[in-house]
């Protein structure tokens, strides 16, 4: 039963956060296929995974059967510097565009990295220096992530080396001072620290550099000196483990005041942010308790739940990681660009490949010029100024708020809010300067990347 | 009696953020001396003021008797979507310090406009739109006002004209989309649109401007058009009566545990962020009812409390405001670069002048790598990037927390965290690459500043 008024903000007392992440893998019928040796088409091991990632890491990775894992008490005192993160009632929006549905977000920008990023980079620093190691590796593009394991770093006393790759180390400065207030060396990749960096600058001189080719340079960086792994900020399933403290946190808030929504819609790119949230969710609905609609929404530039295959592939373009079954548009798919830096992902995460295979959830795609308008909208009534990312879970949630409005229909639309769009202002600029186009890949150009999957699995 | 254990993060319920403004002025028995017309020498009159600023604003102006003002629902309401701010225990700090002294800090930064400046901007909105007005205009140096600003009337409909000194218009693109977003119009001063501004590119070719400047055509703008005022987002006694709204959520929120500051501190500008966290504080001291310690923290390179006269002066350099008696460096003094752009102003609000004159409040200054140095170790400890300007309570706050670890005194010390320092990576560039330098302006120079003040009053 409903508590009413509902306040604009619902946040949770500290003894009412999350102890535990929620393992959405333990409820799935289906487990997601397991990441595969490239060399030898079979499982990888824990000690195959444990030369690039942290043990524990690897054992979260590995774990389909623990329903609930502890979260450690550090990590729960770093969440609690910046978390429990508001679950906000949009009223403001819901007034504008007049309609019956009642919207919620859970924002998770109220913090420096600028999105949820924050949740697995301080878990996955923790298991580091439990490891007792000097320090990680990792690449970044836009610098969210970048920025977010920095500041895990920083608290752990961790040395944190970030590949960023060149085009937005030169193009984004100011990421990258962040990154250094947090101690964190940055290198524009390809470098000439690294053998792949060396490669790739002699076979393309003046290339820019990408993220398949950051993460490369980032991996050999961690095997090849003592004491460091490399870390990654989604896909993974321990990544989906951290961030499901964003459902967590997002259901009971709403159970306190008895609220049940029947939509629950996330920009999809790697998929941490939508995973993290639907989660325990999605686990009602796995045990039969529930039901809701998930929707993950993708940028029409690249469509990999919409119109990519279910198969193995390649994590990065570089080659170097284990394969992964998923839904993909091919390792060498190189996305045309859209200002949603962090949804330009060829794959996506395993754990929601096989909840979207199985029919657990739908999915769509939207171009970037609608993505926008639907951001200044929210800003001008809801205030915050939100990431290109997220704004993709606006767009859809304004769509399906207007189909209320329409038929009339009392829906609850819960959806991510993952950050702020502080660092993306040339994207905005763009926009009100009518400079932005829309890009869609063709039918051909997607059969010729999907030929190019390797035949395994 | 404390309640235990205090969390990280103290927020109050909707229930129990405030619902009147507090004015401090009703509890001094010394008033802040009256703005003066500089062509007659008397008092300006709510009529002369009402050519300028918003009728209702005028009369807050002129309040020194009501000790409360009721903030209006539609205020309240915006105020929910990102208030309140959380009241912080910095845990990490205390720790990383070893001291045994307790430190909080309200932290304002949590909303688009990146500090506290949007409690302010939405009042004066609201009022602007009760008088049935088209809009307002204003200037903006560093753009953190003139953000809150537009987001304020993106919020009510107004149009919203921002004059932006040119040198930042050019240096922060970043910030001038921001206001885009919400629909402000951003008009690069001097320009070419007002008198004032022909006027002084005429005299000063190629001039990158100055927030006087920028007064100067802002507030011709509002007077030669039809249905527009003036507004400001400081010094002014209806500023700090808006922003006592920190004070009294950071007071509400300690006293729910218990716990009373024996130093609050505030970095100070034109005072509007510093007035506001004291201002209920300040009022029991005032009445005699409990002591408490107030810092005023100020730039080095900008020192009007601890260097300045407590004289009438003009509040612009253009001179065309009305004069105001404020421990100021003089109109014609140009502060030397320092990064904290909200804290370089000559004057200071008349009402703080006068609690300091009458030895209610303390202050010093501190020179800006000493600050940085602080925002960094703070930002590695506590996560939160801090703006350059909140920074300088930060030092204090950590040379206090110092102080107590020497003498083994428990102190507990409340500072303002007044906004997040993401639009100044610049700065903190500067600081890493070694390049800041510290300046201090010489006796000599502001003894002919201080020469050239206004024989009145």
């Amino acid at each position: 039963m409903a508590k009413e008024p509902i306040p604009y903000k619902i946040y949770l007392e500290e003894n009412e956060m999350p102890t535990a992440w929620y393992n959405v893998r333990a409820d799935m019928k289906n487990k997601p296929a397991p990441l595969l040796n490239p060399a030898t088409g079979k499982p990888m091991t824990a000690d195959e995974l444990s030369a690039v990632f942290c043990r524990e890491l690897v054992a979260q990775e590995l774990n389909n059967d623990d329903r609930l894992i502890p979260i450690p008490t550090e990590i729960r005192d770093f969440y609690k510097m910046y978390r429990p993160s508001p679950l906000v009632r949009a009223y403001c929006l819901e007034k504008k565009l007049n309609t019956p549905a009642k919207i919620y977000y859970k924002f998770e920008g109220n913090n420096t990295s600028g999105s949820h990023k924050l949740n697995s980079a301080i878990a996955q620093a923790y298991y580091a220096r439990e490891q007792g190691l000097k320090g990680v590796t990792t690449e970044t593009g836009a610098g969210q992530w970048g920025t977010a394991l920095s500041m895990a770093c920083a608290y752990f006393g961790l040395d944190c080396k970030v590949y960023m790759v060149k085009v937005s180390y030169e193009q984004k400065p100011f990421r990258r001072e962040v990154m250094r207030t947090y101690g964190a060396s940055v290198t524009p990749s390809p470098s000439m620290e690294t053998n792949v960096g060396r490669a790739i600058n002699a076979q393309f001189p003046g290339t820019t550099g990408s993220l398949g080719c950051a993460i490369s340079e980032a991996v050999e960086a961690a095997t090849s000196r003592e004491g460091y792994r490399y870390v990654l900020g989604s896909v993974l399933n321990q990544v989906l483990l951290h961030q499901s403290v964003i459902g967590l946190e997002a259901k009971a808030a709403l159970d306190k005041y008895g609220i049940v929504p029947d939509v629950i819609i996330g920009c999809a790119g790697g998929g941490s942010n939508l995973g993290g949230l639907i989660s325990p969710f999605m686990g009602e609905k796995l045990r039969g308790e529930r039901d809701y609609r998930f929707v993950a929404v993708e940028p029409a530039s690249c469509p990999s739940f919409t119109r990519g295959k279910f198969a193995y592939d390649f994590c990065d373009t570089g080659k170097v990681c284990p394969l992964a079954k998923m839904y993909t548009l091919g390792s060498n798919f190189i996305p045309a660009p859209n200002h949603a830096g962090g949804l330009r992902y060829h794959g996506m995460s395993s754990t929601l490949s096989q909840l979207y295979h199985d029919g657990y959830m739908e999915a769509i795609s939207v171009p970037q010029t609608a993505v926008f308008e639907a951001a200044e909208y929210f800003a001008r009534c809801e205030g915050i100024l939100p990431a290109p990312e997220s704004s993709h879970a606006i767009r859809a949630a304004i769509d399906e708020a207007v189909k209320c409005r329409e038929t009339g229909k009392e829906e609850t639309i819960l959806f991510g809010l993952t950050g702020t769009g502080y660092f993306d202002m040339v994207a905005y600029e763009k926009y009100h300067d009518g400079k932005m186009e829309d890009y869609v890949p063709t039918d051909e150009e997607l059969a010729k990347y999907a030929a190019e999957l390797p035949k395994i699995g």
